[in-house]
């Protein structure tokens, strides 16, 4: 397979799955819509997934499993949800298979058809209050802080690797607390870990806020959402955290004692990010050369490169090389020495480039001589010639030094894609530069989906402390106390 | 509910039973035959799953994710493997449900319905070597290490919290070579491993051995296994590593090219162990009060409780533990203060002997007086006054003996389990007495059916490494050159 990646100005959507399948990250799959997540991608979501769920565990969450079967008739319990879930999904009917006596495969056997269809989770509030319901009496059994790592099924009719499969692999969290502020609190915490995540591991700038009614999930009082800004101007929403108020609760019939030795029903949140972040972190960052990796997430932080014409001059460089791998291994910094003969450097720098590994590390026979060794790094390809001694220090505040430049190259042009827009001329134009669109909105569904459809755009969210002013809708001309952020998006 | 215990002389599946749901481990679900892991049951899952996980990666294997579906045609192309797993299967026919105009609630959508059904997967090999196809091309793409994290489902008639459930977690290597004996070493490799893990970690003795064809894989050239032996005497498929010659790749048509360019099919290897393993935990090592925990792979290894009367003596002995817990977790001992005042301390110690925690230590205001504290270890229940001086430390030493402890008293008693048989009314009043029987077996398939219907016991493995001996078939009295070991099992 060439190695060649189509540039962004081409075809943007073509660059982005180049990248996906030449750096190794995913794969097609024989299922439809399905991927395969190979080494590389999954050694990317492996370390994504260890720092949340260590996040996570730092304020107070464990891990559970609930089954991958929802029984369909607990899909209709909750009103708004069945609507928004129940649609699109995978649909067991039976639990055998026959030999065909006539064409010698295998076919259903009609005789094995369940008495009720089992679906596979699109997502699992209905399984988990189920459940709840017989661990939940008192206030003593409140909170309930879970979460659980999963893969879900939505049918998809349209699929993007990563962004948007019909298989997905994803962490949903459960909470129930006792008082409406204390899971609204719960909502915001969870908010603010993915915020954290977002922009201190993955160096991707996000705006915190609440959604509109449209894009509320289904089940929920209020969703809140980090919305970050991809390289084509298209907004992504990159995790969301659900103030479910007493919806479930009462749906699945799940009440507990207060206090006060009343009976009231739970309150209740869901939270969650998936392998889409992956696909968020690519068309971020990375550029025509492949990915840019921010280093706290990369599986390989830095890679060294012996350059030799003789074993004699190989033997030399494998021995300072192994002493630098240990004072990296010391700093915690991850290292792959690739000394493989199969491959040229020439064609390694680039493979590497491909990858996204943060930091490249050339060594000469001649280098051994000066002291020095060539480091590039991956996020502004400059190329400098850096002293052996205190080798490991030196990359290991550049490793920093990388992770905030990325951030703040990815904040930047972030910052400067929000523009206001006062009339529809500014709103259609400002659209169409790609960004977010800042604009005033009667606060109506029905206005949302009138500019939808004139659009493509929608809100993406009214941003928390948002800022109150008075104006008039964009479209409507009705008054409007604030702004809310409009975008296209993925 | 109460948390009473039947005792294992009464009723042995019930005494496990009321240990998995008591202790909080696992809890039936909604779904037949799904179970939901709770959360301290799923810490001790994730305990394991690292630890494994680390072995993997120190073996040279990256994880991976392939798609929970497999297309039904796949399963029919390698002829063993159809008749082993194609039968009890979850089969996804539809991908929409709608609203039921009559009912008012939702049905399956007749129009949507998959041109071919989908197979939840009750194991990787077709859909992993479908995709390998395109990964393999020459020795150079070789070995191909994987492993994957996953659920796997399998309609099992009859099931048991953690030993049998329809859904089930685990994890399945999948790994490619160029030779035969490559592949061997990798099988052997992963059965060490598992072997391994097992003694050292889960301190549960485990026989190496190879299964007679009944009970290999379907679709293997050869089944390895570690076998071990439950307190009821039945004994236990720990975990299975399958050398798979070359079925998938002519299967799958994965050929690749070798050094001397000529064209091969690729030989194959899987392996897999279970949550079914938290099952084998419970019965190696629990008693009539409850869990009984290898200290290393415990959640919780030592717990603290206060004992006070009021604040003030309650204020000094929190000053005293804090240092204390300061001290063992620098010792990366996993402490756990349990202050809570809701509860008294019988009910706590009686909670964490449920629960299996290694070492529980009582505190109270005499104590910090005398500068001592009660130890009480979990395995024999001896209590004794420790000094304070150096707790940690005596702690640290405490914990692996405990670990040692209980891995000595498993092995004494497996050891004690394994009996040679050299008649036939031998061969049934050993088996009645429980544990492995090691008797002479013409080899054939038929006789081992004849033996499994006459006794329900079945050919556990050849051990590895076997001694030869002349003897006669236990059953056919046909010569035979090995003893191979008999059990009832789970």
């Amino acid at each position: 397979m060439s190695k060649e990646i189509t540039t962004r100005e081409k075809d943007y959507a073509q660059w982005y799955n180049d990248i996906v399948l030449k750096a190794g990250l995913a794969d097609y799959s024989a299922v439809r819509g399905c991927m395969v997540i190979k080494p590389y991608g999954f050694a990317l979501w492996e370390n994504m997934r260890d720092q949340l769920d260590k996040m996570f565990k730092e304020t107070g969450h464990q891990n559970a499993y609930f089954p991958l079967f929802i029984p369909k008739s607990f899909l209709s319990k909750e009103a708004a949800h069945v609507e928004g879930f129940a649609k699109e999904c995978a649909v067991v009917t039976h639990y055998r298979l026959m030999n065909d006596p006539d064409s010698g495969g295998i076919v259903v056997d009609p005789t094995a058809k369940l008495e009720e269809e089992l679906i596979v989770r699109p997502t699992s509030e209905t399984i988990i209050w189920n459940t709840y319901k017989t661990w939940i009496q008192s206030y003593r059994d409140l909170p309930l802080l879970i979460n659980q790592w999963a893969n879900v099924v939505r049918w998809e009719m349209r699929t993007r690797l990563f962004l948007r499969t019909t298989e997905f692999l994803w962490q949903e969290g459960h909470t129930a607390h006792a008082t409406a502020q204390e899971a609204i609190d719960e909502t915001i915490q969870m908010l603010n870990v993915y915020a954290t995540f977002a922009e201190e591991w993955m160096a991707m700038p996000v705006i915190k806020g609440v959604k509109s009614e449209n894009e509320r999930f289904a089940g929920a009082v209020d969703t809140y959402c980090i919305e970050a800004l991809m390289q084509d101007g298209k907004a992504l929403q990159a995790g969301t955290s659900h103030f479910l108020g007493q919806n479930f609760a009462k749906a699945f019939d799940v009440q507990f004692t207060d206090k006060e030795n009343k009976l009231d029903y739970v309150w209740a949140t869901s939270w969650g990010v998936s392998t889409r972040l992956v696909g968020a972190l690519i068309m971020a960052h990375s550029d025509d050369d492949g990915l840019i990796l921010p280093p706290k997430i990369a599986p390989v932080q830095v890679v060294m490169i012996p350059i030799y014409k003789n074993d004699e001059q190989k033997k030399l460089i494998d021995e300072k090389v192994k002493l630098f791998m240990e004072d990296f291994k010391a700093l915690g910094i991850k290292v792959k020495y690739d000394d493989d003969d199969n491959n040229r450097p020439g064609w390694k720098f680039a493979e590497y480039e491909l990858k996204g590994v943060p930091v490249r590390i050339a060594i000469g026979a001649r280098d051994l001589q000066n002291n020095v060794v060539e480091v590039a790094r991956r996020d502004t390809k400059e190329k400098v010639s850096v002293s052996m001694d205190g080798l490991a220090n030196t990359i290991f505040v550049l490793l920093n030094d990388i992770q905030k430049n990325i951030y703040d190259k990815a904040k930047n042009f972030r910052d400067n894609n929000i523009r206001n827009a006062d009339t529809w001329q500014e709103f259609e134009q400002m659209l169409d530069k790609g960004g977010f669109v800042a604009a005033h909105w009667d606060g109506t569904a029905e206005t949302e989906n009138k500019i939808k459809e004139l659009t493509k755009a929608t809100i993406r969210c009214i941003p928390l402390n948002n800022k109150q002013e008075n104006g008039k809708c964009i479209l409507t001309k009705k008054p409007s106390k604030e702004r809310v952020l409009f975008a296209r998006a993925y």
